[in-house]
């Protein structure tokens, strides 16, 4: 192997530069080549590409986002489509490819590879945290602290006043982010797509807490839960409790930004040292993982997102500690 | 005089710790006693006094929110509800009031005074800095700065897509903070409620920028804009402009909370320290304000909210930097 | 069992707090009466005591530090000073302890169990993380993320100069708050004392970065390396090396303060509530862990310090990304 | 004037890329066109420019240093060095320069002005806040707010043992940050340049603070104290008190760094805004400078440095407050 891309694909989440850099670097080291390809596989289609030295992923380490820009192309879902994209990797002498996204962008990779025969190997970056064969996916570390620096802001003020605040965050699908954000946040209640919300409950737990002279409540709601949006589940329960003011914050693309944290710069330093170890070795359409700190490669066909398995023990104890 | 009072009233704000302890400090030093009311007036009318000491007032200068809360008090606005407040502070020996807070407060404190001979001396202590007679309130430039690292951080993921970021900032009636906000974080446009928002002007120079290939625009929006909060703001475009796919950053009360930074800190130190000079010297219905850098004293008459004042050259700057 | 305490020992780490909060509610909802102690053994020596309820652990995920404070005691070596602590602990009926601290603290609490019987169980709370049994300890990754988030900021200006820069992070026996900042603010070399340092081969380095056109280098150094601290090897480097200014930079207490991360929030969190399990089922003279994300319980016996054992792959994984 | 320069110069400080951005856009929105000058007057000599558009300058307000970069330059002091830049300057067709950096860097402005006739604006940029004609120079409010919040976590820790503490912060000649710094962060005492330092008295005040039962001490050393840095002061401190143990912290390069504040990012803002307006109606050798608010155009003769004259009043406040 002489020459090998790096991209990064999905949304975008904190610490993918970092993996660029790691992917970047090792390879160097490694004595291969490297091109960096904007906005994923739209500009693998466009043949988008630029060629990575030392240089150019200087300073990158600490940047939120990814300098390499992410997109969506509908046009890379045709087999038409890849071929374009795969024309591009050839001329360019690339060989093989690091994705660093979600698992949608594993499919891509998987399809190229079965279609064209290059090799692929992924980094799972992505703030929800939902895939199987990581503990943790690049970002996540980030989201949360993000989120729960919001939480502390509005913590400083909700000693003040009788009130009730409804924050949003992001999980469409997954209440992960929601999950460690109210664990660490100290919220008295956690609402998350996984299980279902009983608004009348809700009520019941703010009543209790009235009753207990609690100064204010602060309820942590995954975009996606069943009863809805923060905005629209603050609504539900104004209808039946008014006495305390109620107030709503929609945290949205910020939790997306921001320097990572340095959990996140290092399990992604080290997801993309160890992509260019995969790819030397052979491997191809494996998700590279860390599980129990240890850095494992998982086949792509494992690599899916998963949802309904929240650790039960700490939704519980959200609830005992609030 | 022996013994002044320090409360906290309004919305809070950060940096009205910082001002807590700087009276109380000022005090002791001059050789009077303090003592801090809880929970604002309504904590006058129920006597709800706290003695301070330098001990009490240790290690807060750098906390959000104020240790002597603040609370909404229907009581205080009626006569019999001042007397009963005036009752407890002569009991106690309380000669003088030192008030942090906004104008709502000051003119409860011009009751008092009018009506039972109570010293008082306001500090301005809002996040909304639309109080005439001070260049900065306490809790502003804090409240500015908090907004301004959220949309740094959208900003982080925004070059990455083709995006619309609507980001509400507060003010309800004013937009200081939506004009600092937008200039600081170098936004498209600045939506606030002194001038008249035209969805369709917005939309026109979202098309401009899409031309020239901007990757993305943020536009700050202030609550009370005359078109609405941010979600509707973004509806309304929507419905002509869909070519970016549309985000809505809600930051609500994050803006009311975390450490105060320097500026507001010293600020609040100032004027607190000058609060218990004012008061010394016989100074009463004065708010202390900061103008051209120097503390003065601004009678309450001319202490009010003012609106429709922004700076247009500041207005201009936003569209001639984005 | 009807009466637990809890305390904070050692040096104070970011994150106790929230282990305090954890076994204090957990505590209640067992229906345990919860006891807090100040200053450590020396509180417990001279009764310096305080009941916790749910509302005085309000509030305190947040904070740096531990609001039961921390001190020495010389007169807890001592059989009389135990006898003393025990006695205290006895008249309030006080059947079982958490201790939340280093290895040495938990020597003390073995020595009160073996002398008096009484129950102790304790949670790793040391920024060090240099504890066998653990893969974390409470304020580790808090940290860890201070001593990053200066030298990015020292970044921001290596980049405009031909500088070189030491930054002296906490460690006098172990490298792996070194590492773990080192890989995560993509420094050029990291100084620790588990390795020999030799000055010849990182001047090599630098001569070589400066051949490459680097811009500056920033080097970790762990206050406790074999060549000293980072004043100590900037002069001897300084020596040889002069092409580059060099600037040195002690980061000192500041990485035992500020606001624990959501990683050590939850850790704490997880732990303190494991801790009053363990007193429940009876466990005595062990530390919760945290192994491959679970909780376990550690023997006292085995949950020492460990040196030398930074993973070598680390180490190596700095250089190959600088 | 159809084209002009832009370049930083000296130390560098937060907030000079978005003076760059101010300038640039400011420019095209005028109709100029716009280089900017790599690394100061050194690049100047060596013709090192780049053309500088709207995209250029994009999403740079937020980030520390300056992406032109400054260096020293031996060679412009000479008359040959100048005569070699200006050729540069014409051969580009640019005849207005805007330089933001220290009075060093206006002096090469003058020079630059007075032998080869460019029109020459300049922007107070440095952290140290000591030029004549402006109440604030760009990058000081972020500096003094860095090593404030360094201050804070140091306090978290102070607070739970018998601790002195000495931060050393920057300033050679000046006080200001350490004034402001001490101020806002609730320091005992603040050792400056511009006055005279007695150790003695120093250590009457830490006997009285412990006589008084405070847990502990923070003093803040500008860098250029008369009695030497904080280690110097540390160590000529204990040697006579010894009560407390004693702990340094030097902040060093960390305070050039970091994410401009809001207030520098709107100041550098401002002025590079109305520097571009100054040089279309012909002003030279003048920098721009804040005033009351007000944006003023100040002589480069009366722009010097200036010491001594820091307010009596605010360390007085340090002291009442303390």
């Amino acid at each position: 192997m002489k020459k090998i891309a790096v991209m990064t694909s999905g949304g975008d989440a904190p610490g993918m530069n970092a993996g660029i850099r790691a992917v970047t670097r090792t390879a160097l080291q490694k004595g291969l080549e490297v091109v960096g390809i904007y906005r994923g596989y739209q500009g693998m289609i466009e043949g988008d590409f630029i060629p990575l030295d030392r240089f150019r992923v200087s300073n990158i380490i600490q940047r939120g986002g990814t300098f390499l820009k992410t997109a969506r192309s509908e046009e890379f879902r045709t087999v038409e489509g890849r071929a374009k994209a795969a024309a591009h990797l050839k001329k360019e002498g690339i060989e093989a490819l690091v994705v660093i996204g979600g698992d949608g962008s594993f499919r891509g990779a998987a399809a190229l590879h079965a279609e064209h025969g290059i090799q692929v190997v992924g980094c799972p970056g992505t703030i929800d945290n939902d895939l199987y064969g990581t503990d943790y996916t690049i970002g996540y570390d980030t989201a949360v602290n993000t989120a729960v620096q919001a939480i502390d802001q509005i913590r400083d003020t909700a000693d003040s006043h009788n009130r009730l605040f409804f924050v949003e965050v992001m999980g469409r699908d997954a209440g992960f982010i929601a999950l460690r954000t109210g664990l660490a946040s100290g919220a008295e209640s956690v609402l998350v797509p996984e299980t279902t919300t009983y608004i009348d409950e809700l009520i019941t737990k703010l009543e209790e807490g009235r009753k207990l002279k609690k100064a204010s409540a602060i309820i942590i709601v995954a975009e996606g839960d069943d009863e809805g949006g923060a905005l629209d589940i603050a609504k539900k329960v104004n209808e039946k409790f008014d006495a305390w003011e109620t107030k709503v914050t929609v945290l949205g693309h910020i939790q997306r930004g921001g320097s990572p944290t340095a959990f996140d710069r290092i399990l992604a330093s080290r997801m993309g040292n160890s992509a260019v170890e995969a790819l030397l070795k052979g491997s191809t359409n494996v998700m590279i993982g860390q599980r129990n700190n240890e850095m494992v490669e998982v086949p792509f066909t494992q690599a899916s997102k998963h949802h309904e398995t929240l650790n039960p023990h700490l939704l519980e104890l959200v609830e005992i500690l609030s």
